[in-house]
């Protein structure tokens, strides 16, 4: 391996690092605004906007080595697949933590009212939504499908959650109209849980065109259909 | 212009006109889900499924260009942006056409059930929603970065309507418990509505982005703050 290409290697290995810190970042962003919902107890010390900063920093630079790589280097096959799998993991993760700020403004509502009941779903909900965040993310690193599969089928648990809270949800309003707004923001929050759960699914499907070079999106579009829906 | 190079102009020419058709699909769905919601008259002749699978097919086919293209051709400069753009706006387009269905499955649940109230916030959400879109596609077309920005402000306009949508309807929640459901379905679809803006909003800063070559996104994320937060 002469000297160019250790250097291009080099920039993948920290392409990859920032990934795997932006994803921390995400983790820490749902894990600290769910732990303020449960206990009651807003953590005013580390803003979440901190957080955000640091996502927001991570994916401009994230973007720029990924625009010079493809500029510089000219890659092709697995190389090229790995940094378009990274630009685009990149723009989800940056997502997940506007989700998260999304939370953090209905946690903040809730927080300022009394508890309307104990949190089961929501806290389940975002601890499948973590893991799958963790899990698509290992699975780019190992660039392993199997995981990124695994981490898919989690997204069925999270939206049959998301439903069953809304079922819950619409009860408490029906019976005692006081609980409306508390019970408006847990709903939100739960679809901001499970839309962070798609999020996480579309890097495992990243990672899996990354790996086997493939589209595993939209398995029963019919790939050959020409000139059939132009009228 | 070489026969090689006229062929590369053919085939970004090609990608254009893809993500042109998107746009046109996804403006169709939103104008049809919502023309059912506000005439109370689902048109079943025509699945918005079928929508849904032209979207689908033309991502697939913009992303293995694109891919084709970025092997192939090895692009720099605003070749390599466009390309990149290309396959982002892709991804954006895919997901209001997800967005539209999810709007679809709500006005099915309104439809069954009386009318709640005549709409006027959420029609404007839509107008403005598909308006974003065919700017923000018109404005990649054209490499226009004011009409981009001319996009981005609307979405000010779009989540103004959805805060109002919000508190008009939980006044009709706590007013009468048999409208939850109804006016729940409603919020969910100006919550969609509100995405669908967002995610012209990421289209028209890729724009910008292409055309600038620099980024948009973050202004108030300091761009040098290397090891701060970090710990």
């Amino acid at each position: 391996m002469n000297s160019h290409e250790r250097k291009f290697d080099q920039e993948l290995a920290e392409l990859k690092q920032r990934l795997i810190r932006m994803a921390a970042t995400a983790e820490a962003m749902i894990d600290k605004t769910i732990r303020e919902l449960v206990d009651r107890d807003e953590q005013a010390a580390e803003p979440i906007g901190m957080y955000e900063d640091e996502l927001n920093r991570l994916q401009i630079e994230i973007d720029e080595l990924g625009m010079l790589l493809l500029a510089t280097q000219q890659p092709v096959a697995a190389d090229l697949r790995f940094i378009i799998a990274a630009t685009k993991i990149n723009s989800e993760l940056e997502r997940i933590g506007d989700l998260v700020v999304n939370i953090t403004e209905n946690v903040h509502v809730l927080l300022q009212q009394p508890e309307l009941k104990p949190l089961i779903d929501i806290p389940r909900m975002a601890d499948l939504a973590r893991k799958m965040v963790r899990d698509s993310l290992d699975a780019f690193v190992r660039g392993d499908v199997l995981l990124a599969q695994a981490a898919i089928m989690m997204d069925d648990q999270v939206d049959a959650l998301k439903e069953q809270v809304l079922r819950e949800l619409l009860t408490y309003m029906m019976a005692d109209p006081r609980s409306i707004e508390r019970a408006m923001a847990l709903i939100l929050i739960s679809r901001h849980l499970e839309r962070i759960g798609d999020h996480a699914t579309n890097i495992a499907e990243d990672v899996i065109y990354m790996v086997q070079g493939r589209d595993v999106r939209h398995p029963r579009t019919p790939r050959q259909r020409p000139e059939q829906n132009q009228g």
